[in-house]
């Protein structure tokens, strides 16, 4: 069996958005590189640049390559391919909220599949990516692009994906700290309010309806959440304010990405504004934080040569 | 001012739809009608047949009557219009899960609107409605027909309504035996396990979205709820067996119709088969029930004359 020479590029993806805790998902316009060069020598040359290029491992502990790996293993070819080139270019934040362990993952398998002649279908991917990463909902955007609802159901995936309706642009505040994702679970309690998981469905159900259909006026309080953003606060200076501001400065609602500390604001208009403003309110609690506008990835996890 | 005689049809709902806990709501094609005729003079003639036909008062205590009156209020008239004849003939079954008190509700007050010319707006009879429902999971389809995704924000609901891309008919399996709503909300815990606030959020984003883009494939694990109906069980004995044999007999899943004692099954194929099994599991648990087949009723409160 031979194996291409192959370059894909992922997207990095928000989580959540709000209500829809554990379950919605978006992709956005911020990307990883990724070519790769299976070898049959046991031998990995791993070069990075961009986001966390200092940060990331390049022995066989990578991320990247573990992911590799496993499609080899599953496509029963493990001992044919031992060894690799990779070159990541990385352009999504690293531990802020981003998906970029989502984007590893996805960027490792869909190469390595790619590579082989794709022997893997997307389904099978999706459930591999989950099995490595814990959960799907920053896999799932990652690998399909869009938006997705994910679930699973007895240890397998399922993801609904499709484009919204709305016109928007994403407003990412990105404070200058890390958040890693098991610290943010931490302060979660295992017991919720009734009334709260309540208003989190409604309000996910909401947020969901209104984007499929398009629906502007519906999606204002559509973002508000009870089950893990109000427990978040502590570890994210600033953020209900941040949320405020980026509304009175004409956003349509603002959520915390992920697990934080990014938080986005989705708008239709004065995208400067509403980054300021979120940047502002930030320093007022002592954070630093710069803003990037992003729009919706389409195609999640692509071949680009 | 003068006021019109009016005859209204008011459709049966089902709310919660499942993983939609308080949140999401169907109108059926099972109705209640009334005929209002407003009188200067303070005398009350209601005259009732039907469903609960012998339960229910027919004096000022009669929920339609004073659904009527809030109305009369609203608009300013409750000192000329002093007294009614009311002619209700009654086809939603009583506490069983049907919305037979939102639709008693959304009768009186739509056809009090009706009968001094509509002084309010759809939505100020939906915030009307739900005042005096004290929720609107059921008040909204029987006000708008079709399906309804509802929050309340700082007291006044919001109502996403839609008609759904999936054909399907709904099996409805009626037990002979009352379930006044209280009691069933009592048997809930005023705390949940987190991961199953999160396993409905995503259920119901997946419902809404199988329902919207008419998705089959999606929506068999969508009405899975773990928040209301596993504690209802001991209420409606046989719950999780009817569940099941109506999924074996075709139907693409199953769920408590409101705070129950019915249960609903959306198919689109051998409703009657999918009926039988249901009584007969139902009757395996020494239940005596009974099975309809309703469809969506896409008009919700309507003038017929």
């Amino acid at each position: 069996m031979e194996a291409k020479t192959v370059k894909v590029r992922v997207p990095g993806t928000s989580a959540n958005l709000g209500a829809g805790f554990d379950t919605l998902g978006i992709a956005c316009s911020c990307y990883n590189e990724l070519e790769l060069s299976l070898h049959r020598d046991e031998y990995l040359d791993i070069e990075l640049q961009g986001e966390g290029a200092k940060d990331i491992p390049t022995d066989n502990r990578n991320i990247v390559w573990r992911s590799i790996t496993r499609v080899l293993k599953k496509a029963g070819v493990e001992q044919e391919f031992r060894g690799a080139k990779l070159h990541m270019t990385n352009g999504i934040p690293l531990s802020r909220g981003l998906g970029s362990s989502a984007a590893a993952i996805v960027g490792g398998i869909k190469a390595a599949n790619e590579a082989l002649g794709a022997p893997l279908s997307t389904q099978e991917l999706l459930e591999l990516a989950t099995e490595i990463e814990g959960h799907p909902d920053n896999i799932a955007p990652a690998l399909l692009g869009g938006m997705t609802i994910s679930t699973v159901k007895n240890g397998h995936p399922e993801t609904f994906r499709f484009i919204p309706k709305l016109h928007f642009k994403m407003v990412v505040a990105i404070p200058d700290f890390y958040l890693p994702t098991k610290a943010a679970r931490e302060v979660l309690p295992d017991k919720v309010d009734r009334r709260d998981a309540i208003s989190n469905i409604g309000n996910a159900a909401m947020l969901v309806a209104a984007l499929l259909k398009g629906s502007k006026k519906f999606i204002y309080n559509a973002f508000d959440d009870r089950l893990h953003q109000p427990y978040r606060e502590r570890l994210i200076p600033g953020m209900s304010d941040v949320f405020k501001e980026a509304r009175t400065a004409g956003a349509m609602g603002a959520f915390l990405s992920g697990a934080g500390p990014c938080i986005i604001a989705f708008t239709d208009n004065s995208e400067e504004k509403v980054g300021t403003s979120m940047i502002s309110a930030f320093a007022d609690h002592g954070v630093k934080a710069e803003y990037r506008i992003f729009s919706l990835d389409r195609d999640g996890a692509v071949v680009i040569e």
